[in-house]
């Protein structure tokens, strides 16, 4: 049987957060991936000026096996899109693996979904998913039972990669990083809060659409 | 002014080298990004499943400062394409930076733009960018003189955070790789051919379709 992989897509997401899961788990053997959002047709990332195709909508794919949920700045609105909380949480009851990158894993809370759960989510918003009763984690990728949430925007590569080897076994993983020549050299290492010079990631603190009053 | 970056769609591209670049070097200051290909609308990726809008056809776009080529299968039947490599020689001609991700560096050495230069592509194809007059090398970002190459899918990220801080300067970069959270952490190291399995690397070698006779 196939198993089918839903990437949701909505107003101003981050593209990469959608498309490191697709180049990597999207490979998973015998499996179909599917962009949704509310409507079918294209959906704009949060710089305007990369559309990728919403093939079907929420409705036309009530059941699939493995949710992922990107980020981004149009994350923010649609905590209180009642149509796409409603499709994450039913979406949910029947899926295998319910997944985020970056601030998807908000979206995921916000439907519910991570009470007592162990998650994570991007640097600037890890602190929010305690309001939703999740337990934020300073990990890259985070297992909880079905629920495998990932860092910040390129973290999605790692996340895909990590349960493409759950579900496909460690060689089929290896296989899908050989070819896509995972073997990363970042030219600086200012990745994460901890690495990055101080006073970029206090500008980026203080500007943050995450600020807890 | 503004910085025009055009990066290049054709039918069965890999969206990752797509993507990568965008979501770093389109980071740059005062520029804007733009996906062209031959005629506009949706143009699909090499899974089928995922779709990235072109905006402007190439003809809309003659004058790019930077060019950005991805690869991916469908880079083969376009070395044959004379409206896609007229346009590269075209833009290349006025352009400030021609760059290439994977086997998008094919294209710009059919294209006649990589003669005598040190270059870069997908580990399957690097000897084949001898065929074209060009010095393979294995690094997996090669700049020489305008020409920036990269390796396979995922090194295009690496790429545009190094183009980034050329233009921009390191500090700018280094605020781009902490938003993207880019502090990798690859589950496996399997990313090269001389890190994976060995019976994987004969495996691809011996199905690629970059067997030289």
């Amino acid at each position: 049987m196939t198993t089918q992989i839903a990437i949701v897509l909505f107003d101003r997401f981050t593209a990469l957060d959608a498309v490191g899961p697709y180049e990597t788990l999207g490979r998973l053997p015998d499996a179909e991936t599917v962009f949704v959002a509310e409507r079918t047709g294209p959906v704009r990332t949060d710089t305007g000026n990369l559309a990728i195709t919403a093939d079907k909508s929420l409705a036309e794919v009530p059941h699939p096996d493995i949710v992922v949920v990107p980020g981004g700045p149009g994350q923010t609105p649609q905590m209180e899109n009642p149509v796409l909380l409603d499709w994450l949480r039913a979406a949910d009851a029947g899926s295998t693996w319910t997944t985020s990158v970056c601030t998807g894993s908000l979206l995921l809370a916000a439907a519910g979904l991570l009470e007592g759960r162990r998650a994570t989510s991007h640097w600037l918003a890890l602190d929010f998913l305690k309001e939703f009763g999740a337990e934020p984690t300073g990990e890259r990728v985070v297992l909880d039972g079905k629920y495998v949430t990932a860092a910040g925007v390129s973290s999605g590569i790692d996340m895909g990669l990590t349960l493409l080897g759950r579900i496909a076994g460690d060689e089929h993983a290896q296989a899908v990083q050989l070819l896509t020549e995972y073997d990363p050299r970042p030219p600086y290492d200012a990745g994460s809060p901890e690495k990055a010079p101080a006073h970029l990631v206090e500008e980026f603190r203080t500007k943050s659409r995450f600020i807890l009053t």
